[in-house]
């Protein structure tokens, strides 16, 4: 670590000498490959001649550092992942860093350095990059956004339009370890669990189902969780959504917590979990791909889609039997997780 | 204008009904074109099977709105003059938004419409993006990222090390507008000028230099101005670049400015200016082809590089005949111009 300064000063983005060092000693040295320049305006990116994906994510998630990754390691995966559930492989990432002067230098490396471990684990090169420094009080000490490019490698067709009436909702692991790992790791609370954060990279869990014909879509269930990707399928398909609240995996822990601060866990973010709507007798052999793979033990079958006049709506099937209508989410039940 | 709140709140950035609202109503609203799906986790880009440029940039500049554009025309400028001074044509853009909790809806509207425009103007257009809300007291109101894609269209090859003694540089028009009409815009000095920001698309200007041979190397003074674009040159080549300060455009609104308050206009941010470093058999076809573009009427030549011994350095030959260092800028001249 060769920088001066032990803290984030303006002078580190005012385009001069400070800056050139930030830049050279945190971020070119920890995300340093073949097709990243810091002394170019663009680069040259080498893509397949195919279909070429696109999306992007801002991070701005409190605190920056909690069990189970970081903001950095979060940038990397919750873009890679809008790519990876779009059917994509994705090859290239770009980033912007917004850092709040007084912000230290040690803090800043360790989420870069977090940051570029986990392009390595995703086979993601960060090609382009820029930062900006706030004024003290105008920031919340660091704030990611990352855009990545990938290149479709799904054989069939995966869109929200592709889902019929009869369809099953798998997802592949445990929800809500994201989402109850970030408030916890904020104190605030006074309570300490073993829950880390699911942060981690679905590549495989999709890569997965390439071999699965019948699947129909897929996401991963970020801020708003299950309900929201719930919501959002029936919103776009008029269907109606029927969840199996004792076939959704939720990890003991979890749910005491939910239970002790009245959280819902079917709201909660996850960062390393794939929904995915799947024909319905597609669903035995997807659930067996997931299984196979580290991590996803408890993938499940939880929901079913039906036509219905009054369609749109989602609905909870208890574990008494009953059924209660899921609400789309409208207050926040925790803010800046991801 | 549906959106029912007349501010932003930390709803807005959830992921449910209020955020979808917020960029159904104000983002999809302004920005919607073919590639963009606000339901999709990722779109396909449709590009030419050519050499495909890369670049970001992120934009904090204070206040939101100035005398000659806002934080939303210079997020489209900004990243496009990037891939356009590359030798590329700006296709694609991602944009990432960090709202703060309180902003008036009506002034991010305004900043998206501006956004909006500038991209319909450049040829490009938004395919992703994100929103994120930050917490009241945690933002400067508003802070953007844009990610550009583009296809390389110059007929030679453009870069840094195709750079030779002998060579000379030209400026396309008056340098510093952009920083004194963003810090006349703040108030805080009781000045008024008639000063505004040059912040343009500078695709007609790099566009223009493609038919004339001997074209090395183009790149905006944006952050750090005319200055830090020959010192990158400088460290990159080890060339010494004397500057002719006579030749280099200033207006004589920005002259007195920059008297009264005691800044360098060398060191000024422009946003729509192109600095390109031409053989010197190229430089008059340069300029002639410059000079025919509206804007482009005070297009000079300022400057030449030389091999010595000691090279690397910037000088400035005064008005006066006397050399000085042009040293690496330092200290910030003014914060948050861009």
């Amino acid at each position: 670590m060769k920088l001066e300064d032990s803290h984030i000063s303006l002078a580190h983005g005012n385009g001069g000498r400070f800056m050139r060092e930030l830049i050279d000693e945190v971020f070119a040295r920890h995300l340093s490959n073949d097709t990243l320049d810091t002394n170019a305006d663009s680069v040259a990116l080498s893509l397949p001649g195919e279909r070429i994906m696109f999306t992007t994510d801002g991070f701005t998630v409190q605190p920056l550092e909690f069990p189970g990754g970081s903001i950095g390691s979060l940038a990397v995966h919750g873009t890679t992942n809008d790519l990876a559930v779009a059917g994509a492989d994705p090859l290239f990432l770009s980033l912007n860093a917004f850092i709040e002067e007084g912000v230290e230098v040690a803090l800043l490396e360790r989420i870069v350095a977090d940051l570029g471990r986990a392009a390595t684990e995703t086979g993601v090169r960060v090609a382009a990059g820029d930062t900006k420094v706030l004024p003290r009080g105008q920031g919340g000490g660091i704030y990611l956004a990352t855009t990545g490019i990938g290149v479709y490698r799904h054989p069939g067709v995966l869109a929200m339009n592709e889902i019929r009436a009869g369809d099953v909702m798998l997802v592949s692991g445990p929800i809500g370890d994201h989402g109850i790992a970030v408030m916890l790791a904020r104190e605030q609370f006074g309570l300490r669990g073993d829950i880390r954060s699911d942060a981690a990279s679905v590549l495989p869990l999709t890569r997965a189902l390439r071999a699965v014909p019948g699947v129909r879509f897929m996401r991963d269930p970020t801020r708003g969780g299950l309900v929201s990707v719930a919501h959002e399928i029936a919103r776009a398909t008029g269907l109606e959504i029927t969840l199996d609240e004792p076939s959704i995996p939720v990890r003991p822990a979890v749910t005491t917590v939910c239970d002790m601060l009245g959280y819902d866990p079917f709201y909660l973010a996850c960062e390393g979990r794939v929904v995915a709507v799947v024909a319905p007798d597609a669903a035995a052999e997807a659930l067996r791909a997931w299984k196979a793979l580290p991590g996803g033990g408890d993938a499940s079958v939880i929901g079913e889609m039906r036509a219905l006049v009054h369609g749109g709506r989602v609905l909870l099937k208890t574990e008494l039997g009953g059924l209660r209508i899921l609400e789309e989410l409208e207050d926040d039940p925790l803010p800046r997780i991801c």
